[in-house]
């Protein structure tokens, strides 16, 4: 069962995911996460429901080397109340594939106080081990919520931001507090739904030769330029 | 031979580094990357030098998944000339392990116009897939140094700006021409040694709870910060 956690369908069929690493695990129990069950060997000094041999703990890893730790938390989704996106502000993300990106977008979100993540179709699994270590315990402060865009991006009261190769220029953001800030795939940016839901597009200056810039790298330029601006 | 360049043992003793993978090698030959060899099976549509069957490349290969191109490249080390870094910005990295964030790093002084790039030591390597790849043709416009940075920072006629997690607010940050900006490690940020020769620190105001950013994103959110205070 713990093996099987690896996979989305498996953790969808169970409402369940796992989380293994000693630093992934600590960061997110200091983060006073709630966990289902936590699985160790007796290498590991921390909190645990259930102790596990090293030849049981081997067969439950999704690791080669596996850790002394694995925790197994309850997936729980909570819909996205009316109007909530009108408050502060949220990052959405639109087709972010990348685990590791989505993951570092968790922290950039939990670093600038941003009110919340919205993943919609194509990002990585929010539930997946690499997004959440990649989150480095922001994975357990940072409300998440998985969405159609189109869907959860009609009919909202606050500017919609996208983040592109052209628009306004982000050193000239006026103060926004409360808007959502949409910011596309690696390979593709903005997909043309979303696209047509964008109240305006921000870019940031280049001043060299690259094409364009990393999904979390872009989205992290974007909220210390709206946090600066007040 | 082609295969043994996935070690950095191996590109060493041989001068040689090898870059797969169509995306990755048309967009270094799109830069106008040299290459001394450009190994290619009849599914590959770009130049070429060496004609492949599918199963030598299989056998040269580093992906489980052989991609049709497999392109290699001689390794040139420049030394930093006297007075190089008193010229203009260098980003400077500080036992920056993953090859993904040097690579994302690279792509990040591309975008912004970054002079140069110093790897000290502890960094990945600069000649590995991971970064070549992660740099999104950003490798073949950079110029990249490898060098310890004490020795590579001792008498520089210019300022040495550390970012850290304490320091002059990145907001606020006068006009500069001409400094060295390092960034440290994911784990424990700037080494004691590197402490020791910057001239100030800069940091990004936090807003939120998460502990630090991304060395990569740090760069960045430091680099836009400058172009924008000119």
């Amino acid at each position: 069962m713990l093996r099987s956690l690896r996979d989305k369908k498996h953790r969808e069929a169970l409402g369940l995911y796992a989380v293994e690493g000693e630093k992934a695990v600590t960061e997110l129990l200091a983060a006073g996460h709630p966990f289902e069950r936590i699985y160790a060997t007796g290498a590991w000094t921390g909190r645990r429901t259930h102790e596990l041999s090293d030849s049981e703990m081997a067969r439950a890893s999704h690791f080669p080397t596996p850790s002394p730790v694995l925790a197994v938390g309850r997936i729980r989704r909570e819909p996205i109340a009316p109007g909530e996106l009108d408050r502060g502000l949220t990052l959405a993300l639109d087709g972010v594939q990348d685990p590791g990106n989505v993951g570092t977008i968790l922290r950039i979100a939990d670093w600038f106080g941003i009110d919340r993540v919205l993943l919609g179709e194509g990002c990585a699994d929010l539930h997946s081990q690499k997004v959440i270590q990649a989150s480095m315990g922001s994975f357990a402060r940072v409300r998440a919520f998985e969405a159609p865009l189109a869907r959860a991006l009609a009919g909202v009261g606050v500017p919609v931001i996208g983040c592109a190769l052209e628009g306004r220029d982000v050193h000239a953001l006026p103060a926004i507090s409360a808007a959502v800030i949409v910011v596309g795939s690696e390979g593709r940016g903005l997909s043309e739904g979303v696209m047509g839901l964008v109240s305006w597009t921000v870019t940031i200056p280049r001043h060299g030769a690259a094409e364009s810039l990393n999904a979390a790298v872009a989205a992290a330029i974007v909220c210390d330029n709206i946090r600066r601006a007040g």
